[in-house]
C-alpha cells in the first residue's frame, strides 16, 4: 500500500518560470487518486533536511495559478550542493515522512543531488521514485533541447539589447552590457535577437566558449566604431583568458568564491567596469557605458516567453506522469520536433548529472565575437509571442540651405 | 503668409515614450491646413547647428505610430546644452529654412535653450513660436506634476523591485538596486511600488534629497537582516554625503565629467559595488548583491505604462496647439486634476527653464531611509494598467516527524 506522499522542492537559481514547473507537478499530483498529500520543502534541500515542509494539498488552484504566474523558486531555495552524507541525511527525512515520490526542480548540480538519492533508496530497498525536473536560464543541462527559464530570461536580454541599441543610436558611444553564464553562452548569445535593422547592435557578442584576448576585443570595437560610429557589445560574465582564468579574475582584488568553489561572477559591475575602462583608455573613446544585466535577467516581474510558461507547466506534468505511470527514476528532458514542436522523454539522470552543455560550435560564428545565423533559428521560436518590436524614421534628408 | 515650416527635435536622455511625443507633433501639425513642412532635427541642437534635417511630412502614419511605441529618441539626441552663442545659430539656421515653429522636447537643459531661441527671435523680431515638451526620466521639471517618461521608467523600476524582492526572498541575503537620479530621486523611490505583502521589499530606500551616512546605512541594513532574515536596498546614484559630494567620488579614482561639469554617476557598476563591499566588510554578512540598473530603466523595450504613452502623446499634440492657435511660447505642463486625470497648460519658459524639482518633504518618510504613503497614492495611477502580480504560497506548515 503506497502512503500516496509526494515531496516536491526547488534547487538553484530562480527563473521566471520555475514555479510554473511546481505547480504543474502540484496541480498533476492532485489528479491522482492514489495522492494523498504533495509537500514542498522550503529552500530545496536545506529545508528537506530541516523537515521545512508546507503541505500544497492545501492551495487553492486560483492561488497556484497566481504562483506559477509569478518569478522566483516560491518554496525558496538553496545553493548548497549534497555530497554523499547529505544525500543520506535527505533519505532518512523522506522515510520518516514516507515520501515515495521525490521531485526535486532544478540544475546540473540539483540532477545530482537526485541521482544519489535515487541510489540510497534503491540501495536500502526504499520504494522511492526520485525524478529531476529541468530548469536553468544558462540552458546548459545536457539532452535537452534547451530548458526551461531560458527563453524568458533570453527574451529579457533580447529585449534589453534592442533597447540598449536605440538608447546608443540616440547618443552614439561603446555600451558593454554583461550577461549571466558561466561555461555557457546561450544567455548572451541571446543578445544577438535584439538586432532588427541593419546596423543594429549588438555589433559584437563574446562568449565562455572562446577565449577572451583583449587584444582582440579593442581591435574589433575599434573596427565597429569605425564602420557604425557607435558600438554595442554583449559579453558573458564568464569571459576568460586561454589558461581558463576568468577576466574578473585578472582585476578584482578580493574574490568571492561561491558554496561550489567558483569565483563570484554576478552581482557585481565590476567585469563591465573593466572593459570600459580599457575602451576608454586604449581607444580613446569618450563615451563608454557599462550594465552588468545582473539579477534583473532572471528575476524581472513581467518578462516571461509564453512558450517557456508552457514548456515549464508541462515538464512539471511529465514528471508526474513518467513517476506515477511510468515507475521510473529519471530526468525530464525536452526534446525539439518539428519546427517548432517539443516532446518529452525521461533521460537517466546520468546523462544530466553534474555535467555542462556549452554552445555547439555551429552555433558560433567563425571570429568568435559573434552567433550564426543556425543559433537566430535555434532561440527564434523559443521567445514566445507578442515580441516588441523596434521601428525606424524613414524621412528623407532635406536639403541644405547654408551649406554646414 | 507664414511659411507652414515646423521644426521638432529631441534632446537629452532618451525615455520609453519620448517619441509619442515626436509623433504626437507631427501628426497634430499635420492635421492643420497651414502646415506645409514638418521637419525633424537629427540628434537635437547639434542638428539644427548642421542643417541634419528630415522630412517628417513624408512619413506614413503606420510607421510613425510604429515609431511612437518605440522607446529612445527617433530622431537622435545630444549632450549639448547650448550657450547664447550656440543659440544665435541655431537661430540662424531655423531663419535660413523659414521655419516658424520650433518644438524641443527635452529636460530643463532643453527648456533653457527654447527660452534663449525664443529671447533671440523675439530680439530680432523674426515671427518665431518656439515651445519645450517636456520628457525626463527623473521627474524634476518644475511645475508638472510628473513629466512623461518618467511613469513608464518607474514602472521598470517598481517591476525589477518586485522581481528582486521574490528573488532576495527565494535565496536570502542583502540587495543592494542602484537607480537613475543624480538630484531627484522620485525614481528611485518607485521601488516602493514593487512592495505587495508585508515583509516585501525594498526594505530600505536612499535618496538624493536626504543626506547619506554611511553608518547610520549600515546600521538600517544590519536592523533589517536581523528583523527579515534579508534585506533588498534602493539606492539613488545621486547620494551624496553632507558636503554634497557623491558617495561614488569618494570611491572612483577617476572620475569622468560630463559636458555640463557634472560627475558622470550612470554607466558604471562602481557605487553599488562600493556600497555591498561595506556591507560584507562591516556588516559580515555574506551573500550581498549590487545591481546597477543602468540604461535598462530608460530603454528596456517592452516595459511601458500607457498612461504615459497617452500623456506623451498628448504633450506633443498639445505643444501644436498652443503653438498654432495660442499663438504663444511656452513650455507644456502636466497638471492633476481630480483622481486620476489630468490637463495640460502653457508655462512660461522661465518657469521650467534650467531649474530642478526634487521630492517634496511630504513625499519622505522621517528617517529619510524610506518613502511615505502618501508617495504611493501619487505615483501609483501613472503606472498603468496591467501591472504584472506576485503571488506568493500560502500552504500550512507541515509537522516534523524527526524534530529537526
Amino acid at each position: 500500500m503506497s502512503s500516496g506522499k509526494i515531496l516536491v522542492a526547488q534547487g538553484g537559481g530562480p527563473t521566471a518560470v520555475i514555479n510554473q514547473s511546481l505547480v504543474g507537478v502540484v496541480l498533476e499530483a492532485r489528479r491522482f487518486a492514489s495522492t494523498q498529500r504533495v509537500y514542498g520543502a522550503r529552500h530545496g534541500v536545506r529545508g528537506i533536511l530541516n523537515e521545512d515542509f508546507v503541505d500544497l494539498t492545501q492551495e487553492t488552484v486560483a492561488n497556484l495559478e497566481a504562483v506559477a504566474a509569478t518569478p522566483a523558486s516560491a518554496l525558496g531555495s538553496t545553493r548548497d550542493k549534497p555530497d554523499l552524507r547529505y544525500c543520506q541525511e535527505i533519505f532518512k527525512v523522506l522515510q520518516a515522512h514516507q515520501i515515495e515520490h521525490f521531485f526535486y526542480i532544478g540544475g546540473n548540480d540539483s540532477s545530482d543531488t537526485v541521482r544519489i538519492v535515487s541510489e540510497e533508496a534503491q540501495k536500502s530497498g526504499y520504494p522511492l521514485r526520485s525524478v529531476h525536473i529541468p530548469k536553468t536560464i544558462d540552458n546548459d543541462l545536457m539532452g535537452n533541447d534547451h530548458t526551461p527559464g531560458f527563453p524568458s530570461a533570453a527574451r529579457f536580454v533580447a529585449q534589453a539589447f534592442a533597447g540598449a541599441n536605440l538608447d546608443n543610436a540616440a547618443l552614439p558611444g561603446v555600451y558593454v552590457g554583461v550577461v549571466m553564464g558561466r561555461h555557457a553562452g546561450f544567455l548572451t548569445a541571446a543578445a544577438a535577437l535584439g538586432r532588427k535593422f541593419p546596423g543594429d547592435g549588438p555589433h559584437l557578442i563574446y562568449l565562455p566558449e572562446r577565449t577572451f584576448v583583449l587584444e582582440n576585443f579593442l581591435a574589433d570595437v575599434k573596427a565597429m566604431q569605425a564602420q557604425h560610429g557607435r558600438c554595442v557589445i554583449a559579453v558573458s560574465e564568464g569571459i576568460h583568458d586561454a589558461s581558463g582564468t576568468p577576466m574578473l579574475a585578472k582585476l578584482a582584488k578580493t574574490l568571492e568564491h561561491d558554496a561550489h568553489g567558483n569565483v563570484q561572477l554576478s552581482g557585481s559591475g565590476a567585469l563591465a567596469d573593466l572593459l570600459c575602462e580599457e575602451i576608454k583608455s586604449r581607444l580613446g573613446i569618450k563615451r563608454v557605458r557599462g550594465d552588468t544585466f545582473g539579477y534583473l535577467q532572471r528575476s524581472f516581474l513581467g518578462c516571461v516567453s509564453d512558450v517557456d510558461q508552457r514548456e515549464a507547466r508541462e515538464v512539471g506534468e511529465k514528471a508526474v506522469q513518467f513517476a506515477l505511470w511510468g515507475d521510473r527514476d529519471g530526468s525530464v528532458a525536452i526534446r525539439r520536433v518539428g519546427d517548432y514542436a517539443v516532446h518529452y522523454e525521461l533521460q537517466p539522470l546520468e546523462a544530466v548529472a553534474a555535467k555542462t552543455r556549452t554552445m555547439e560550435d555551429a552555433l558560433i560564428a567563425a571570429a568568435g565575437n559573434d552567433v550564426t545565423p543556425a543559433f537566430g533559428d535555434y532561440l527564434r521560436p523559443l521567445l514566445g509571442g507578442g515580441l516588441p518590436q523596434a521601428a525606424r524614421l524613414r524621412a528623407p534628408k532635406v536639403d541644405k540651405v547654408l551649406g554646414r
